[in-house]
């Protein structure tokens, strides 16, 4: 069966799926996405990530107010038969004029996107990514640093840096070297016990998991600090690990070739890749 | 008569041309651009406008080699009947799948815009644009910002800020507060009748304009130096204006409401107007 897509309020195969060309989306990047994992027909966090789209929406001038976008992302899930996967969601300004200029009575484009996905293997989440940290650095102050814009030219070239020198992922600084984020999740550091992780204000985005992380942390009475991180700190770190809506926790043990800790998946690592399995189940139980 | 683009090796009116929101120019911002000005059938600087383009899309992996864009170009202007106007290429890496990893054998999207173009008035290039210095930085530590991207939300976002302020430009900083350009051009100094603009290290785009700029005065016998440049340097200038494909060269006259030298187009500025000018006709005739 064809691919089904929502866009712009209708259900539709993926090959019928067309935009206009000037959709400023596509011209100018002027557009925000969100990504997401279903999990038995449950979109986890659903409710939080409409939250972030919204708020970033507001500050780029974005009108969603007219558009169920819950609804279309469980429609479109449903449409492909999918009770698990992958989806992405991505609102666009809208068609406008090849001019810098907004249009005056923006009409957004909405696209939602369903897929099957496959997470890396046991083995590779028992083994941990190996990152370099690249050579291309994060802006903290550019307001798009905190919000999931499309313009992630930047973060695709860091990542074709990262396969090219042969690791699983890139480790973006911010312009004053400091620990900012990976190309397409965060990082935390653990240290006697308890987690660090850059603040916002080092240029990272305000990550879902990252939020979920934090909370399921303090639950197990771990101490979690948001602060400046210093790349020195996460080389000499007990344990480390990524985190996205998509790969979940995933350890992070070796950066630039030196290991971290004992360059395998730690324990505080595993109670956190636990707990967040069992919030999953928990929610998923909730919701059906 | 409806605007005629070029799609993908096709004229087609603008009401039909339609591409994939699979494009990952749509979704991840993954394309470039061009803006030239056509004069009396002319495309001004054609041929360095495709090197620039040639060049970036060869550092972000986006094969071109297949595309006659030169051609592309005149064929649309030609299908709208115009002999004046403004030309948008873009081209982005193509359709994709909704994950941040670049197509195996990338297929281009190619759009070729075609517009006519009205200057802004006699008088404003009289007065020339007062300007504010934007609270977003530029971030001269990615490679992006030397590239002609269509990410381009953090120069739209600039540019809003502008207006809100009631001024005609936003001037970017880069990341340690250097002068860097302005939202959709280039900036000169002129101080003690020699020339000064930030260097590609500042992270400014390298504009075509800014190019012929730098050659034309040369040719008048001025200096011109590519360095870091402070913001008190552009604040105690005795001219300053600003360059772009569209805008040509305009005066700059006040910055955060202080007057640029005395605040009104100098005779440097007013010279290079009339060389580019000139060599706007010349090249024209020889075209012809």
């Amino acid at each position: 069966m064809e691919q089904i897509v929502y866009l712009n309020g209708a259900l539709v195969p993926r090959s019928q799926a067309r935009i206009s060309p000037f959709d400023l989306g596509f011209l100018y990047g002027y557009g925000l996405f969100e990504t997401m994992r279903a999990y038995s027909g449950l979109i986890f966090r659903l409710g939080i990530h409409m939250e972030r789209l919204r708020r970033s929406a507001a500050l780029i001038g974005l009108p969603l107010e007219a558009l169920d976008l819950g609804k279309a992302c469980y429609d479109t899930l449903k449409a492909n038969n999918l009770a698990d996967g992958r989806i992405r969601l991505t609102v666009s300004i809208g068609e406008g004029e090849a001019t810098p200029n907004p249009p005056k009575h923006p009409r957004p484009t909405a696209l939602v996107i369903a897929a099957s996905y496959t997470p890396p293997s046991a083995k590779t989440y028992q083994k941990g990514y190996k990152a370099v940290v690249s050579l291309i650095h994060q802006n903290s102050q550019s307001p798009l640093s905190r919000l999931k814009t499309v313009n992630y030219l930047n973060q695709l070239l860091a990542r074709r840096e990262a396969k090219e020198k042969g690791a699983d992922e890139a480790i973006l600084l911010n312009e004053s070297g400091l620990l900012c984020e990976g190309s397409t999740n965060n990082i935390f550091l653990v240290s006697k016990g308890n987690l660090t992780t850059p603040d916002e204000e080092s240029g990272c985005l305000p990550g879902i998991t990252r939020q979920v992380v934090i909370e399921l942390a303090k639950e197990l009475g771990l101490k979690v600090a948001e602060r400046e991180v210093r790349l020195e700190e996460l080389l000499n770190a007990d344990e480390a690990f990524l985190t996205s809506s998509l790969i979940e926790l995933m350890p992070l043990t070796e950066v630039n070739g030196k290991p971290i800790g004992e360059s395998k998946r730690g324990k505080v690592t595993e109670r956190l890749m636990s707990a967040y399995k069992e919030a999953v189940v928990k929610e998923t139980k909730q919701g059906a």
